[in-house]
C-alpha cells in the first residue's frame, strides 16, 4: 500500500490540510483557506491552542487532540477518511520522530523519503557537496581546533547547547563529554535563510532541466534571519568571550526571526544553488520538492557557505504571511504557505496528488 | 461631569480624533481616515509639520498649535465642541505630565486612570506578577549587584542614561548620585515588543472571561524589537567593556523600530501573559483596554521575563502601517492605529463610546 | 546633440525603460512594468540571468547582452531607436565608471550631471554641509586619530576594505600604504538610510520652494538598514579587538537588508535634511531629482550625522517592492521602482519628459 492507495479512496474536491499546532502552522492554514481547503490542527497533550482564536483567517476548522503525536499511526484510517494531507513541518517531525513520521499511512505533502538524507551528516553533505554547495569545514579531531568551530550536539533542538570555540581548550571547557556532537568550521559572515519553493507539476517560471527531462520550476520566494537567544543580544552586554570568563554561556536557541533582502546581484548563485540541490536530489532519492530553505552564511568575499538545509517549510517564512518582496514579484500576497496550496490544489485539480505526496 | 456627561453633547457620526503630533501619530491619522473619521494634530512650540504634507493618506485635517500642551486643560470645551476624541500615546503623556493628561476634561480613548498604576513601579510590578507574569527581579541594596543589572532612571525619556554595571564598582562609576533609579536584573535573551489589543466591545476572536462575565476580546497584532542609540551598534567597535575603558558609556535612546515575528510554540504563553494582564486591570483599577505591549525578553530556556509595559499604542507599531504578517489574519492591511479606528467606529455605532472612553 | 535633441525622435507612448541586470533592477521592472512601459535588462559577459524567470512581474522583455557596459556608448543610436530610457543604479556606474556613463548619448532618468560632486568628496561635503546638513569630521593627518575613526579606500566597492581604527597605531597595522583613502570620525549612533524622492513635475504633497519658484515636491518613501558582511554578525564570536588580536579583520561588504522604521519626532528633521540637499542641488549643478538617499547614524541626543549621499535608488530600497509602512500613507504598494515609473509616465504624457531626463 502506497499514496497512490490511499489517494485512491480520496475525495480530491474535499481535502483537509493538516499539521501539527506549531512552527508555522497559522501560515500553513491560512494559506489552506485562501485556496478553499479544510483545514486541521493535530496536538499532543492539554496544550493550549486559543491563540488560534485571535487569528479568524487562520484558525483551523478542525483540532485533532492526541495523548501522543505517535497515535497518528494508529490513527492513519481515519485521518485518510477525511481526505487529509498533512503538511510537515520541523516541529512534527521533532515531535514524532523521523522513523514513526515515515511510517504513517496517509498522503504527507512532499517527500517524506528525504529524512534518511538529511539526518545522517554524511548523506546530507554529499548531497548538498555534489550539487555544488560549499559547506563549512567539519573538523573530526577537536585537537585541530585553531580557529573559531561552532559545535553542535547531535539532533538539539533549536539551536540548544551549541557554543562556539576558539580553541581546544575552549572546546575541552564546553563541551558535554559522551554526547555525540559535530564540530564545523565558524563562517564569518552574515546569515541569510533562503526559502526556495520547487514545483514537480508547473512549467513556467525557472524552469529545471533533468537528466530525463523537464523537473518543474524554482522559485525563491523570500529570506529572513533567525533570531537566537542569547547569542543575537549579548552584544548589549559584553563581548563572549567576556561573558564567557563570567561564567556566562552563549547559547543559540531560536526566538523569532526578521525579515531580509539579499544583494540582487547574489541572485543568480541563489538560483544555481537551489537548482543544484533539487536537480541532485532526483537523482539520490527521488527528488525534493515543495519548500525548503539552504541557511547561508555570505562571506566578505561574497560566498556563500551553506551550513545546513531543511527540507520542508521553516518557520522563517513566518514574517511574509502577508507576501513578501521577492514573493510580490511572483503574486501579491504569497506566502510559502499559500504556495503550497496552490500546489495542492492544481494536483487535486489535475488528478496528480500521487506525484506531490509520498 | 464625567465622559458620559461629555459624550451626550456629541454629534457621535461627526467624531474627530486627535493626538500629539509626534511618535504614532500618522498611524493613528492614517487609521482614522480610513474609517470615515475627520483628524486633528495638537503641537505646542513652533515645530515643523511640514512633513505631514508628504503622507496625504495620513496627512490630519486640521492643526491645533499650542503655546503650551497644558493649555489643553482650558481648551476642553472647545475641544468637545468639536466632538474630539483623544487618542493618548507616550510622547503626549511626557509632554503634558500623567497629572494634566488624567485631568483633561475631553473623551480619551482608553482608561487614563492606568496611568496610575503604570507610573507607581510597586503597583505596576503587583500587577503584573499578580497576572502571572514573570518580571526580572529589583535589587534594592547596589552593594547586592552580583549578576549584570540594568540601571533605569525615574521617568528617564526614552531610555536615556539608562546604563549596565556587571557588579557595585561599576555601578558606583556611572550613577548620577541623588537621581532616583531602580536596579533590576539584567537578562540575557532576545527581545520582544508584544502588540496586544483588547477590545471590550468585541465578542468574536479570542474571549477573555472576567469573574462576573465576559470581558471582551484579545488580539495580538504585531511584533517588533526596538533599535537603540548607542548601544544596539556599539559592537561594530568594541565590547561595551573595552568601549567604558575607552571612556565612552553605552546609551539606550530609542531611535527607530524593526519589524519580527515571534516562535510560533510561544503564542499560547503570548495570549496567556495578555489575558492575565486584563483582567487583572478590571479587578484592581476598572480595566486596561485598546492597544498595549508588553516588552518581553526571551531567555534561552524559552521564558519570557517582561520588563515593562506600556498601556497605550506603542511607536512599535509604526513598521505596521501597511499591516503584519499577524494582523493579516485577522483583516488585511490591519495596523494598530485602524484597530482603534475600528474600536471607536463600533462603540460610535452602537451608541458605547462610553464604555471605551475615559 | 543633447536630451531634447534625443527625445525629440522618441515616440513618448511607447518607451522602454532599461538598466543593468543587477543592484535593484528587479525592483525597477516591476515599477515599470506597473506603468505599462517596455523593459530591457543590460548586461555585459555571460553572466546567467535565468533568475528572472522566477519573478514574472518583474522579468525584463528583453535583454541586451553585451562584451562590456563600454558598448553602450557605441550602441546609443539604437538604445534610442527603441526609445530607451536608462535607470541608472550604483551597480550601473560602477561598471561604466562615471566618466563614459556620463557620455552615454541616451536619455537618462535624472541628472547625470550630479556624479561631479558625489565623486568628489570636497565638493560633496561643501554640498551637504551647506544644506544644513552634519557630516563626520574628516581627520587629515593620521596622527590626529583619538577617537575612533573609520578608514575608507576612495571608490571602493561595497565597503570593500574599509576598517576602523581607534589609535594611530591601528591605523598602521591596517592601512594598504599608497591606496588613497579618508579617514572620518566614527560616530556611536544607530544607522538609518533614508530613501527620498523628489519630484519636479509633482505640485502636491511637501512642496520645495527655490529661490526662482516652486522646485516640485519631496517625499519619503522608506528606510532600511544596510547588513555589511562580516562587520554585523561578528559579535556572534567576539569584540573586534579579540578578533584583531587572533589576525582577523572587520570587513563591511553590503550583503543584504533590512527594513526599518524611525521615530516620528525626527521626521521634521529628516524632511528638512532633503529639503536643504535639492534646494543647493538646484543652486550647483542643476538640481538632483529623482531617488536619491542619505546614509545617517542617530546619535543617542537625536542628532543625525549623515555620512555618504547617493544620488539615485539604493538597493536598500528592495525590502519595499510591496511598498513600506511610509509609502502605504501616499499610496498602497508604492515603491521607489513605480515612484520612477510614474514620473516617467507622467512627464511623458505631459510632454516633460526633458525636464525629468539628461
Amino acid at each position: 500500500m502506497g499514496v497512490e492507495d490511499w489517494l485512491a479512496g480520496y475525495d480530491t474536491n474535499d481535502l483537509c490540510i493538516a499539521t501539527a499546532a506549531s512552527h508555522s502552522s497559522l501560515q500553513i492554514f491560512h494559506g489552506a483557506k485562501k485556496l478553499g481547503f479544510r483545514t486541521m490542527a493535530i496536538i499532543a497533550g492539554d496544550r493550549d491552542l486559543r491563540y488560534y482564536d485571535a487569528f479568524p483567517e487562520a484558525k483551523p476548522d478542525t483540532v485533532l487532540r492526541l495523548d501522543s503525536y505517535h497515535d497518528l499511526i494508529d490513527l492513519a484510517p481515519e485521518l485518510r477518511a477525511q481526505n487529509v494531507v498533512i503538511i510537515p513541518h520541523g516541529s512534527l517531525i521533532e515531535y514524532m520522530g523521523a522513523k514513526d513520521f515515515t511510517a504513517i499511512e496517509v498522503p504527507v505533502y512532499g517527500n517524506r523519503h528525504v529524512l534518511d538524507f538529511e539526518s545522517h551528516r554524511g548523506k546530507e553533505r554529499a548531497w548538498l557537496e555534489e550539487a555544488g554547495i560549499t559547506m563549512p569545514r567539519e573538523i573530526t579531531d577537536p585537537k585541530d581546533i585553531v580557529e573559531p568551530v561552532i559545535v553542535k550536539y547531535h539532533g538539539a533542538k533549536g539551536g540548544k547547547g551549541f557554543f562556539i570555540a576558539k580553541n581546544y581548550h575552549e572546546y575541552k571547557r564546553q563541551i558535554q563529554e559522551g554526547e555525540p556532537h559535530t564540530i564545523q568550521e565558524f563562517v564569518m559572515g552574515t546569515r541569510y535563510y533562503l526559502h526556495y519553493f520547487h514545483s514537480r507539476i508547473e512549467e513556467g517560471g525557472f524552469r529545471l532541466e533533468g537528466d530525463d527531462g523537464p523537473l518543474g520550476d524554482l522559485q525563491m520566494l523570500s529570506i529572513d534571519r533567525r533570531d537566537e537567544s542569547n547569542i543575537d543580544e549579548l552584544n548589549r552586554i559584553g563581548s563572549i568571550k567576556e561573558l564567557q570568563e563570567a561564567g556566562i554561556d552563549p547559547q543559540f536557541v531560536v526566538t523569532g526571526n526578521i525579515p531580509m533582502v539579499i544583494r540582487e546581484s547574489l541572485l543568480p548563485k541563489v538560483f544555481q544553488m537551489g537548482e543544484g540541490v533539487v536537480r541532485e536530489s532526483y537523482k539520490r532519492f527521488g527528488g525534493l520538492w515543495g519548500p525548503f530553505c539552504l541557511e547561508t552564511i555570505v562571506t566578505p568575499d561574497l560566498e556563500f557557505k551553506v551550513f545546513e538545509i531543511s527540507a520542508r517549510i521553516v518557520a522563517g517564512t513566518n514574517p511574509f504571511i502577508q507576501g513578501s518582496p521577492y514573493s510580490e514579484m511572483v503574486e501579491p500576497g504569497l506566502s510559502t504557505g499559500k504556495r503550497i496550496a496552490q500546489d495542492l490544489h492544481k494536483a487535486a485539480g489535475q488528478g496528480t496528488l500521487g506525484l506531490v505526496c509520498t
